[in-house]
């Protein structure tokens, strides 16, 4: 696959970098983005060539702006990678545990070290931009109360000294990226397919729209909910984003997502792509 | 509906003490806590009789943290109510737009207002421990270069100007609250049961499980994934939230909740309750 520009959510450092250079190696310069928003726009207007960005942690859940922009823009998904995601207590050199009184970090990553930020009793827990973006402000700023967490990675680039490493809650710590792009590739091979659904307002419907899966074996590997807006005048209405293994290339998912259409008020189809592989140690 | 002290997440003058206030109305005195499991757990601790908490805000979407609370204690919902909600941009007197150099507020209402800030192009956004408390905190410290969103509420306590208001994306925000106690209270009437759900990983393990309520026509309202955490070694599992029409007095649900310990791993009942109604204006 090739690829000159992928434009990723934070700074130098970030875990989306990393999860870029594992996706494609040496082939690709890695743009840092403010948002994910910025990201998807930067695709949209052909900047840059890909864009990469986390849709779900294994611990914490999906990151909902994620879903949400894949609604809003139309990209296709063309690949994704899980990544083994380890933090790091980040600090000036010199600086010791009594010292800190301040914490940052991107709430995500907070999140993910909720049991390790309780234990530091007299501490503000404070969301920053993003994790390499907390480590870069420590250091820039002389910070000798506060700390960082991010990544080993953003420790090295910024030259931090990590306190601790492995803070995570739980160290099956992995985060999935999808890489959008304009441009539509369809695998055929062990495939995987995304597609954003509505259904009509009648009982049984998500049952409905399950049994086109069940109905031919079809195996789902995920299902998300969001709230339908916009278009829709009722609260409480739902977006299904769902995940299932086969390419649209498949006889069985092509007369699936027939059937599907057949009972949805809307399908989007976001891309078919490579399961992907779990990079950074650890199996998934 | 009995209850002395009803604990809720946020400062004075926050959704949550309004939500409170709606379904208690005079016979409660709602105490705030710095976070939602502060809320789980001055319940669980009977230090408060009830807890208040949002599960869900029809523009933002369901709320992780509410969720996984729900499964970490074993406390009973025993209602809910959805609140119309209206966000406004709250300043000390004499701040003008222009003066703006930083907004402060919650994540979920920096979320709800995401087209407005888009267009306060020198703005720093700042992410806030919540939406009353970043009203308190810019009228303590006097800020004339910074605003906070939060409702008019909020701005009527602290005696903040409301520069604009009504600056959420879509008017239709309302959020829904849910009320939880250590008694349980099983409503029969207007009911609405919610359940969190394990499958064995199975092939269409979530379409098995959404049959048991399509074969006996029980409607659902919602359903929402969250990953599978600890006791499970494989990332990418999920634990299944499901609220649906009835309560476990029906004997159809009952039947349903038979047949569905019998395909699943794991099934927990948080409660039957009366369907919320909605307050502060518009209807859902």
């Amino acid at each position: 696959m090739k690829a000159r520009t992928v434009a990723f959510q934070g700074e130098v450092g970030a875990f989306s970098e990393a999860a870029a250079k594992r996706f494609f190696g040496k082939r690709a310069s890695a743009v840092p983005k403010k948002s994910f928003d910025d990201v998807f726009a930067a695709v949209d207007k052909r900047t840059s060539e890909c864009g990469i960005v986390p849709i779900e942690n294994s611990l914490y859940g999906s990151i909902h702006q994620t879903y949400d922009l894949l609604q809003e823009y139309d990209l296709n998904i063309i690949g994704e990678i899980k990544l083994r995601v380890v933090h790091a207590l980040l600090v000036n050199k010199g600086v010791r545990m009594n010292d800190i009184r301040y914490i940052y970090s991107h709430p995500q990553a907070l999140g993910q070290c909720e049991q390790f930020l309780r234990t530091m009793k007299n501490c503000e827990v404070v969301a920053a931009y993003d994790t390499a973006g907390s480590a870069r402000m420590i250091k820039a700023e002389h910070r000798n109360d506060a700390a960082a967490i991010a990544g080993v990675d953003a420790g090295r680039i910024y030259g931090l000294a990590a306190l601790k490493t492995g803070i995570e809650n739980d160290h099956m710590n992995f985060t999935r990226f999808i890489v959008v792009s304009r441009q539509r590739r369809i695998a055929v091979s062990n495939a995987k397919t995304s597609i954003i659904l509505s259904m009509k307002n009648i009982p049984g419907a998500l049952f409905k729209a399950l049994s086109v899966f069940a109905l031919r074996d079809i195996d789902l590997f995920k299902i998300e909910s969001r709230p339908l807006t916009g278009k829709s005048k009722e609260p409480w209405q739902y977006l299904f984003y769902i995940d299932f293994k086969g390419s649209i290339r498949d006889e069985a998912c092509r007369h699936a997502l027939d059937h599907l259409r057949e009972i949805a008020l809307y399908l989007k189809i976001l891309g078919s792509y490579p399961i992907g592989k779990t990079a950074g140690g650890g199996a998934a």
